[in-house]
């Protein structure tokens, strides 16, 4: 964290939080009584609303689980002991409360506080994460380990009722679970606190959240346990282990417990995650216990600041804004983001098609599909965090005749990787992948970033994959992707593009065909998606021709053997890896044709980003015109001559 | 399926099969009384026996579903009805009901059935698989899709108790038993039909295994419930709904029935799979019933072949054998596998390395971990079908400080490919996979290839991915992974390698460092794994340059530039599919360098590859010693004078 932005040096102010601003890390917590904890608390709540009020971040997971931040640092001896936070939205309170309270504020900047846990910028932070589910088992790997080198400390996983429906936490729960079952098995020593507040970041959908909403449709689940006792008595002759069985029976028809025992866990709960008193009893006891213990805690998410409380979804990350006022929704008509053209594009082309059906894993805002959500609500399918059973369900919806779309982030269709190959591609069948936030995603750091999309598509056989270079492209692509009968996928950036107005008709593009931008001479600029227009820029100043390739699977075979013999060279350009990227793709196809010519390739960086804005890392990795045009110099200086009347670009 | 191996036109003996010789399709098995259903099953279980041990195939899995299938064919009308199998080792019984009864004993051979359900063999296969724990989704998008087309049809999803346990089967019960929750929604009109035979290929672990396992932990299920109603007696003044609902209760307590109940399924059973009255009744009653149904049979894998139901494991897939006699290992030294080689050094590096850990996603036997989770029990982790979870889990070890070893299939690392990106890459963690079966495997077809790895391996920062050439490679590249502190991968193939002896002791290869194997003039063949012997008779034969490649990434780039200057082309070989492969890589760092120079790059197609034996996949692919040389002199005809007085390849 070198070269912290300027506004991070806003000291905390001791009168107005005179708790917090002697705690820089949580040994400091630990000298307080716990009767200081609510108050505490409270500081917490309001210094992390002054903060992410200033800069914007997560904003509603972070306030849902102050007191429970607030309740593990003073009980458990963190870092020694080991705290996995899920998915990481909630993670604010945490590097507030160790030793990144005066940094908060720079939080999603470059070179500032990372939005998610990380374990290069924390001893705090034992596990890096950004997609969700990943909890459990980072966490029960630790404790196994712990345990086999016979170390004592403790393993606890935070992880969100949205989150636990992933099929990886499941994964996770009926392993820790069963251990203790299998020959030579050992239970491990592992609590999972379960933060339930409905949402997750729109709400939360499925058998899961049905099973845990069992919890809110009996209002008084007190009342029910008292009706049990009367209706059974004291008189009815039966034994008291029968009372305490059928008690416990009571129980599981109301409260998921039942679920997590039969699995194994322990289960302790609910209990009221903002109740200080009643959480640091209930973790208390369990940190004297062994085996795996499951804690459920019901939280509001955006706990404290009424406005969030009130819009869940609205606060869950937030831009700046005034903590009186609240988010204030900015006039006029803005520039559509790729998101708004595609969430467009599915609502008109489900009017034209009513076969066409919509898939989200959980993304229903940021995949843009609100408006087909209440428009479409019976072809509309969000699924909850299950990005294997997204890609899957489409394929057997494909299976009977259906045209379905999965909308989802580059980023987590990695993690249906294989159902796209096993399920769509192998048997060819018609699922159309609409892939948000492809390439350099930015403020959301590594875990969120989309650049090997291209790469992990590209190898897949059967695939038709493109790459818009402007938003009406975009929408053009999609008609195309859903018109093609087999599997295709159109992979857009995240934000804005060029600013192309989008056109009302459906029109699809010639499958496999580039668009010459620009004749030109001497090299031949072969760009890919989102960095079309950087490419013209750079092209139009050094006199050089520029194709728009459009399509990264099939290629244009026959533009390319055409331009190969009118230059000397070709400069490939994308916002994926180099490695196994679409220019890579080029360049197999020249060697396929025995063409031997200099090529140039120029994508991402084989390393992982850090977290800065999309243009900081676009700059970084020489991807912006004034890069391109360096690197394309660098290679050919005697291209600098055409260039000799025109400045635009540098 | 055009040209069949001769010994299909074996028709079936009407003498022995007067029922199964009469049943060339299920309608024609639906014009018998269901009286005769159970002879009907005697004489496929009989005919099942006879053709599998002919020439071997998937075989436990498909005896312990044979009154199943005959039930399901018999009252459903498939192909209409849709029928999705999971896995599909299961599927050889309702292959030979289903049009394929006198070609089954050509499964697995080249144009012979498929091992797996396969849309594009037959209508009746509604689902390709081959990858477990995928039918729920899949039979879930059919019903969607049939239900919003107000299409009547059935849909059912057979799902075994081990495939139950991967994560994307949860999801989708999660789904499927929610929908009905949700605004707008309409539960889905489904049966999952969830057969237990306490296996999958090996004994199931975890706390699914324990939660089903109550079941026989409950020898007497009657009698705890007559027990109970004893205890509550009619006298007790209870109204009756309480005992209705304490008997529900009492049923959560010893059946998983609570488990799919709160996930939203109405839970049908338990039921004996082999009483075809009792099945065939339990589906009478649920074909009718509307929304998400479960129905629980209780199975043997191997039920009806003694051998087969005492040997669960070593019957589960099984080469020729005499149904007399059962299965005969064949005496003497054998040439180990790769699995053998890993296995040993499994074993080895343990007795050395105390933080070694060794995980498998319910692979024991298949990825030679039997003698390592025998000598190493507390080192040994099986954790279910769970591929998401087992590399995590590795992730959680490794920050520890432990040594985690994820021992997994090349095919089945698709499944936990975002948590290799995002738990182990990002954070560099100290995780070894050890990914077997990697390129060309065969008899399995499509679903178990290995086709994509390095592609989808190479493009991921942080990453060293290596593939050794023999036996002794593969030894040393894995001690050289587990010492390297950071992500590491060995890729090896299916089968055996050239032979060559493997040394005791644990010895690293310097990092990135390829080996030059001949030095030969004009052209270098630069090889990647277990295409390195093909490589070196092509080159002896054409007296060109052969490089054992060794590291996929981080590429020799000393000897790359150092080869360059000296050879006029470069031809790079692998098994793997080309697009973004480990040739690709060689490409980009020659343009990275500004080298221009032929390259020719020879490996797997752009297509899934269909079944039939890895020499016969190599050779259709080109890439055997014939096939390379022939691609070789195709683009250099000239080399074909330095052949002159060689002639073993070609």
């Amino acid at each position: 964290m070198t070269g912290l932005p300027s506004y991070c040096d806003v000291m905390i102010d001791p009168q107005r939080y005179p708790r917090l601003s002697r705690i820089a890390l949580p040994a400091d917590l630990r000298q307080f009584p716990e009767s200081e904890l609510p108050a505490i608390a409270d500081e917490l709540r309001a210094y992390l609303i002054e903060q992410v009020a200033k800069v914007g971040g997560h904003f509603g997971a972070g306030l849902g689980v102050i007191e429970l931040t607030v309740a593990l640092h003073w009980l458990y001896e963190t870092p020694a002991d080991r705290l996995v936070w899920d998915v990481g939205h909630q993670c604010y309170p945490h590097k507030i409360l160790t030793g990144r309270r005066d940094t908060i504020s720079t939080v999603k900047q470059k070179d500032g506080v990372a939005p998610f846990p990380k374990r290069e910028e924390s001893e705090y932070d034992t596990f890096g994460v950004g997609h969700s589910s990943t909890s459990i088992s980072a966490a029960l790997g630790m404790a196994i380990a712990l345990q086999r080198m016979g170390d004592e400390r403790k393993v606890v996983a935070v992880i969100g009722d949205g989150a636990i429906t992933g099929g990886m936490a499941f994964e996770a729960l009926a392993h820790g679970g069963g251990m203790g079952d299998q020959p030579g098995g050992e239970e491990p020593n592992l609590l999972v606190i379960l933060n339930d507040n409905q949402m997750s970041i729109s709400e939360n959908v499925g058998g899961v959240t049905r099973m845990l909403g069992r919890l809110s449709g009996s209002r008084t689940l007190n009342a029910i346990r008292e009706g049990g006792k009367k209706l059974l008595g004291d008189k009815h002759g039966a034994p008291a282990r029968f009372v305490k069985r059928w008690e416990e029976q009571w129980k599981g028809m109301v409260l998921p417990s039942t679920f997590f025992e039969e699995l194994g866990f322990h289960y302790t709960g609910p209990i009221d995650g903002h109740d200080m008193d009643a959480l640091v009893g209930a973790l208390k006891t369990l940190k004297g216990l062994k085996g795996p213990q499951l804690l459920h805690i019901i939280t509001t998410k955006g706990k404290g600041y009424e406005l969030a409380e009130g819009d869940q979804i609205g606060y869950h990350a937030v831009s700046p804004f005034d903590p009186a006022q609240g988010m204030v929704s900015k006039g006029g008509a803005k520039k559509p983001t790729y998101t708004d053209v595609f969430g467009d594009w599915l609502c008109d082309m489900a009017a034209t098609d009513p076969k066409l059906m919509g898939i989200t894993p959980a993304m229903r805002e940021g995949s843009g599909l609100v408006r087909f959500s209440k428009e479409y609500p019976q072809r509309y399918f969000d699924v909850a965090i299950a990005e294997q059973h997204a890609v899957t369900l489409a394929a057997g919806m494909a299976c009977e005749g259906v045209k379905p779309v999965v909308a989802i982030y580059s980023t987590f269709l990695q993690r249906g990787y294989d159902q796209l190959v096993h399920d769509v591609a192998i048997q060819g069948l018609d699922v159309l992948f609409a892939i948000d936030r492809g390439g350099v995603v930015g403020p959301d750091g590594a875990t969120h970033a989309g650049n090997l999309d291209l790469s992990y598509l590209r190898c897949v056989p059967n695939m038709l994959v493109m790459a818009p270079a402007d938003e009406n492209e975009c929408r053009q692509m999609l008609t195309t992707g859903h018109l093609h009968p087999g599997p295709a996928a159109v992979r857009y950036p995240r934000g804005t593009g060029p600013g192309v107005a989008v056109q009302a008709e459906l029109q699809p593009l010639p499958i496999g065909q580039a668009q010459l931008r620009r004749e030109g001479h001497g090299v031949a600029l072969l760009a890919f998606g989102a960095i079309v227009p950087a490419a013209e820029q750079v092209g139009a100043d050094l006199g050089l021709t520029v194709v728009n390739m459009r399509f990264v699977k099939p290629l244009d075979r026959d533009m390319l053997l055409s331009l190969a013999k009118a230059h000397d060279g070709f400069v490939t350009l994308e916002d994926n890896v180099v490695a196994g990227g679409a220019g890579s793709g080029v360049a197999e196809l020249l060697a396929a044709e025995g063409i031997t010519m200099p090529v140039l390739h120029l994508g991402l960086p084989d390393a992982f980003q850090h977290h800065a804005s999309r243009e900081q890392l676009l700059a970084e990795a020489g991807l912006d015109a004034a890069g391109i045009r360096h690197s394309v110099l660098a290679r050919w200086p005697q291209l600098a001559s055409g260039a000799a009347h025109h400045s635009a670009v540098g």
